[in-house]
């Protein structure tokens, strides 16, 4: 991906929300979205949180997938910070399973949203489809590929065997 | 709004989501975004939904606000049924105060995203907000309008009084 | 079962969830009740999920077995597209053990009726023999075989020891 | 309704539950099926729930739908008493809003099902809807209203207007 | 315990839930308390329930301890059927983690009581020395016997090191 | 009831409680049996509450019914300081609505055991009858006084009617 | 309070807090200590709290009391970025009443602390309380009004009457 | 740190808990902050609870660090036999993940505060932290620390890679 300006950037709260995360970044991989990673902590780093949410928009970046648990701040937090579309993902905590990161995220007051998916794994791959979906909106290539995908996610369902 | 081609849907299970959908619709009036707005429900005119849903890209639609409440099916199958970005807003159900809204939308399985917002009125401006930001990645006038919406929001809340 | 014509159907989001619905099907083996099994996701097959639903009735099935995990719209989707007798089985899920799946299929608004059942392999037990006593209505054979399964139930109770 | 012989039982925990239960007999009615309709305390009246549930079926009742709130046992209790099929219908309860009432009816273990539906008034109208769907099996003409039904409230949605 | 009349009726849903509740069992024979355990399924041997219920008390039992899981009508049925003091026990259930079993014995309606305990073996222990406390009110060598059972559980603890 | 010793006490963490234990006592009250109710704060009053803990058995008391709302300690407190029957009440909390208080007070660890009753007045009804149920094992009138409580209470459900 | 320099901070994210913040401050009121209390939004105002956590050290500041509700981000992020200590209030919100703000504010991943107290107005107080508690370390003439504080509110519980 | 009078205590209810309570331990430990550790049950040794609290100030402890887990009284009972500062941490509970232990905690009614921290080692941990955040109000050398404690930490989030 190296040579193409990151479209979109994917930023955890630790480098432990990575096997979550990294399932949004292969998603994009399979749509040849690019995109940049990296650990962003609202609590531990959070000039550093400023500094990238600040200067996302300028950067390039079209939206910004955000993962993280517990008191999940990340993404509501960049999100007060740009007008980009930020994409949330509650990543599953141990005690409470996530339902914790899941209410720090998607209950956000009126004025600043931020988009919210399911815990965990599936919310990472959402998260990453429903940013190709806003970068199909302006792309005829990628909503093409976007078509597809959902053909052969059919295909591949209708494929299935019980036994 | 008449003249403009909506850019935006809003629809909702029934008229009794209207008190928490209008809000969307006042955020979006105040921003100038065409919009369309009415009742279709998952469960009472599936085929309706799966017309409004099949047709939306076509109609140009760029992105579609869906309200439900309790089993609330009617974003996650507006997912399923578009490729366009959908924003899912859980309505305030009685008994069990939205929780159950919300799990209905924001649990959606891998490979069908739905962007969840909060529980009723905050989350239902918040879609609309959300909805700007993304029309606003290609409508340098939006992402502007966008910019002084914060800033206002920013003013306000900086001249509140405590008494 | 191949000759008979199946009177129940069994449905369900992903060939992952066959392991809960298996057991309603062994519970039908058991009654000898015949029924046919396969994958009908409401997202990832939405078109399919609608025929499958317009034409059971015709096809002469009397009731419909639909299990589903997370934001589990399948048997909520499909009672709204027949009038034949839905039985909802909420999948456990990962990360909140059901509790979304359970929400998700119970709390349907009034006018389209889904029957659920407990959340995992207990509900699924007991869709099928509620698909048994809804048929034993007008089987004589099939309520008597309905009585007998109590009664070895019972039977088997009565002998547990306890070491 | 005197004429008819009642093919299905509606009971509840005490006549404070009726404002919901009341609403499946009015569906009911709107259907012209026979009803009986009677307070049968599982805590208090366990005998006259005993032979309520035991009589059931000589008595020609096809189906019974039971309300209950709190630590509701009489929906699960009269599937145990019975084979006929049970609909139960979660009570709104003030301190936990029902969901004690749906865990209490919907997790029931494997081997005596009860379909259970919403908490409250939607629940009521649902099972009063699901008993006509099972009798309608054996009756086109009640099958046949069943679908006018569905009909007439596609056509209500579709009528809604927002304001 | 053979020769000595059962003072309290150990009861259960299932022989799955004896690991839990043989440890009020274990309780009571520190003790020296005579017990009587047994299977005894509010679902599916409800005749038995009723006889066990109503012939507690001419067989000499003064209190009995209920456990079940899920949708755990035990506890409660037998208080209805019974003015013995009953003790209920949540069994952990596999999906909702014991909170669906809690909610269904602990919310009984005013009229009919019955004695809650934790979920699982705490509250197995706990029962069993609950139902001490109550027949110690009039055995004095009991009433001992629970006060040293006390100081020795605090020596214990002031023993423990941490390492 | 001056002249006669009391046999139960019914303290509770502050005076907003007695609307609840009022239930208690008024029950009490039917039987005829003699308590004695006071203010005991667990939080705000803790010597207060071990000398009552401490004493409670010397001076005559039977069992305690203690309530409390929130971080409820108060019932688990005075079980730690008597071997005395302790029968904790939830008091419906404003935010949680008493699932604070129900965790709080029947969650105690294996050793030191609270019974526990519904949240509320329905809570504290069923504390009352409860105390009167391990009372009656040793006062054959207070038990015949339950069986008729029993009596009336079924006579009341079977004498209501629905309208 | 003009003349001393604060030395409790109390912050929350709209003035709609104010109801609930303001028992913190009326409870400073009654012990002499000085403070401030202002309006800063996590979220509308992120560069105000960071201005304002970053200099609240510098000012004199002791510790910062933050309510916030919903997605409360604000505690935590002052947490993340001043070592002061703060004092998180769980502000009741309208669906989820407060459930949401408590898991928000008290689930911080270990390195960033925040002291969390009940949700709305016992937490308000209590947070208060708490500062003085911090402060009355190394101020004995606070730490004498806090003992008598205790004193007073046992004199007030201990004169509670019942009726 | 057998030389230096201890200014933190560490309770907990049962050695049991010293897995979660050891890492506040250790983190005192790595600020040379002198405590100490031990076993006090507030079911279990209630007395030694109310010496270790009242005696605590006298000893020269400045703050109490209290763990506990299901039904944990052990902070809110020290906090209401003391003026210092208490931190409570609500332990992991087997069945219901610390939920039970977190509300039990934090719900303390309005005029006994307990400062609490998220459930399980986070929480441990920030309990540690915060008790230095309290003691550096009056040792500049602490104040120094944390501060180098903060930025060790978020030198090592700034060094994380994702692979």
């Amino acid at each position: 991906m190296a040579e193409k300006t990151p479209l979109v950037g994917i930023i955890m709260g630790s480098n432990s929300d990575w096997p979550t995360l990294s399932q949004a970044a292969e998603m994009l991989d399979s749509f040849g979205v690019a995109y940049e990673a990296q650990v962003v902590s609202a609590h531990r780093t959070p000039e550093k949180m400023y500094d990238y949410a600040k200067t996302a928009k300028k950067r390039g970046l079209k939206c910004i997938i955000a993962g993280a648990g517990g008191a999940a701040h990340l993404p509501g937090m960049v999100s007060a910070l740009t007008t980009l579309p930020v994409l949330g993902i509650p990543v599953e905590s141990k005690a409470l399973k996530g339902m914790d990161s899941l209410l720090s995220i998607v209950q956000m007051p009126g004025g600043i949203p931020t988009a919210t998916f399911a815990i965990g794994a599936a919310g990472a791959k959402n998260a990453a489809l429903y940013a190709v979906s806003i970068l199909a909106l302006n792309d005829d290539s990628l909503a093409q590929k976007l078509e597809e995908f959902r053909e052969q996610q059919k295909a591949k369902v209708e494929a299935m065997e019980l036994k």
